[in-house]
């Protein structure tokens, strides 16, 4: 029996590789439906060379009509609809942003386990899926270099007997600057990140520090540990992908090459392997030089918040990854400076109300408002328009 | 219920340690069996700290009286004895040299797992060792940092899904020399090992890299795998313990301090972990610098003809590590070159006779064989005596 992948985010960088995968092993998959936000002539090409493919979604409802020989759900609910009719045995959400969130609690209500790539939905919901996971008994699978390494360097292991994750961040595209040194940057410096050609929020996430304090976060829900057991530190050559250290001073770690069908591919197909094709392993015949550097929260004030934010819980996920989509936003249109971002995400946590338990509305209202408050501080801080 | 260990090779530097891992978790463990070669005083001492010891052995005969409130195994089968009358819950063997296949034998037949240090247990009778695991349905538990290091790797992991094992070696104290350099080295210079203290003979047995060789024969007993699938890399800085990539060319590595409690305590916990006192755990947050460099054939002989003696099975493991036993013996004695342990031992596998299935005895027989290819070829090529 192939296992049926639903994948929503079809294509996205993290969904075409997904779909790599799914034909370089079509013996084990079946691609049953795919969603994806406005790239109609995308998903229809997805669509034409799959044909296990029952139905499709498309959140933009002006795009849906090319689709005429299929199944066809649209709209903002498009993709919890498809969750909801389709038979399948995993969902892979590669979709980007909070509206990820969503579809990845009605999967687990359903009772169907989640290959997670969505950081917003531990991010911003992971209250709510935590609370999800347990109910329904599902699971949770990391695609994500440094949770899948984690992932792996966890096998065979007890939690107790877990010392700490340490999770390693190439340090973005600033990382050899100073704080004084960051605030004339543009937004080509920015994107010129050191190791890899990743999407322009990510990017400047990276550069931030605000993309490892989300997986930080994410690495708390996805593991059940307190964030004491969670450190970061600098490692610039990305060579190790993340690792753990246990109570035996024994440190597991995950290295090789850096291709993400690897960590998309344990999460289909755990906890078995599969061999990668057409990629270049990492040579271990020679000299590897890897450096480590503790963390300076001084230097990335966005991890320290990132920390404080995760042990409060409530809604302050939700603002923090909205103020930071919208201040990436605007910082990516020229309208506020690079380091604007870190004060109008720091506004919108103090600005916006705190709420202990949530729901997803109110999860989703936060989002709205952190918004809200970004646009506003960059209004009344640099007087727009 | 505590687990209850017989130690064998109790006065021995992984003897001790295992006593401290012992001691250190006796909520854990209890030590009710002891037995030495012939450091009787130092058994005592043990015997004197334990009162849930319950017999010792000693193999000298001449040293049992001085216990003479215990119940005492003395003579060549002391251990086995010991291991036949004792009821313990798994064997610790750290018995130095071939007299501890034997005693490995015993216990699997007796059906009781083994922490196996006794390298010799599977370089020279591995055959006979695998054959004991899979009638008896017993298990090995590696303690030795190369070993442990990728037992912990492959947790939670397929065998098919291994592309290699990837053993570590530090490259021994004349890794920076080439082999015209090797011709006048003196037993101090082969003594001085860059990154550890540790006994005579495997501080030889690390420059001449048979120890190397004999790791990748016990690898592949240990985790039933193709001499093609067991690399050696080399890696000067000792860090990384070995690792073990997969066909989605992910690498697993376990590295941190080199302390040999860890892997002792991993053996008799497996697969929990215990914490590790009065250890210093490697610092990742500095730059490590970690090199690694293919193997040269040429330069080390003995790795290359480790691999052909495994490959070929039989009698020749036996062979092998008697040779070598015998050859550091005479290099440490000043009665032979360092250059003339490999050809001593090179001469001894081609003098004693080739036996493909060989009984205990045979293997018992072709290691005398091999000492005494051994002896002769000194005596002829260096007229001793």
């Amino acid at each position: 029996m192939k296992k049926r992948i639903l994948l929503l985010g079809a294509t996205g960088s993290i969904g075409l590789q997904t779909i790599d995968v799914i034909d370089q092993h079509s013996d084990l998959f079946e691609l049953v439906g795919i969603a994806a936000g406005h790239k109609a002539k995308e998903l229809k090409q997805i669509l034409d060379t799959h044909n296990t493919i029952q139905a499709v979604g498309i959140s933009d409802v002006s795009k849906a009509e090319i689709f005429d020989s299929i199944k066809v759900y649209s709209g903002e609910d498009a993709m919890c609809k498809l969750i909801q009719d389709l038979d399948y045995d995993l969902l892979v959400n590669a979709v980007v942003g909070f509206r990820g969130l969503k579809p990845t609690l009605e999967s687990l209500n359903k009772g169907i386990d989640v290959a997670l790539a969505n950081k917003e939905s531990l991010v911003a919901g992971g209250v709510l899926v935590r609370e999800a996971l347990k109910r329904t008994n599902t699971k949770l699978y990391p695609i994500d270099s440094e949770h899948s390494a984690i992932f792996q360097c966890l096998q065979g292991n007890r939690k107790e007997d877990i010392k700490r994750l340490i999770i390693t961040a190439s340090g973005g595209s600033f990382r050899d600057k100073s704080r004084d040194e960051l605030t004339h940057v543009t937004v080509e410096q920015t994107l010129n990140h050191p190791n890899w050609s990743m999407g322009k929020r990510i990017t400047v996430d990276s550069a931030t520090m605000v993309n490892k304090g989300f997986e930080v976060i994410e690495a708390h829900y996805l593991f059940d540990l307190p964030y004491d057991q969670i450190d970061v530190v600098l490692h610039k050559q990305s060579i190790v992908h993340s690792m753990v250290e246990y109570n035996d001073n024994a440190i597991m770690a995950q290295l090789g090459s850096a291709d993400m069908r690897l960590p998309i591919q344990y999460a289909l197909m755990y906890p078995d392997r599969l061999c990668l094709k057409e990629d270049k392993p990492l040579d271990m015949t020679k000299t590897l030089q890897l450096d480590f550097k503790e963390m300076d929260f001084v230097r990335y004030p966005m991890l320290k918040l990132a920390y404080e934010i995760g042990r409060k819980e409530g809604n302050l996920g939700a603002v923090f990854n909205g103020a930071d989509e919208q201040a990436v936003e605007l910082f990516l249109e020229k309208k506020i400076s690079f380091l604007s971002i870190e004060e109008a995400i720091q506004y919108a946590i103090n600005t916006v109300e705190y709420i202990a338990t949530p729901s997803l509305e109110q999860l989703e209202n936060s989002d709205r408002m952190a918004r809200k408050a970004v646009l506003s501080f960059a209004q009344s801080a640099h007087s727009l328009d």
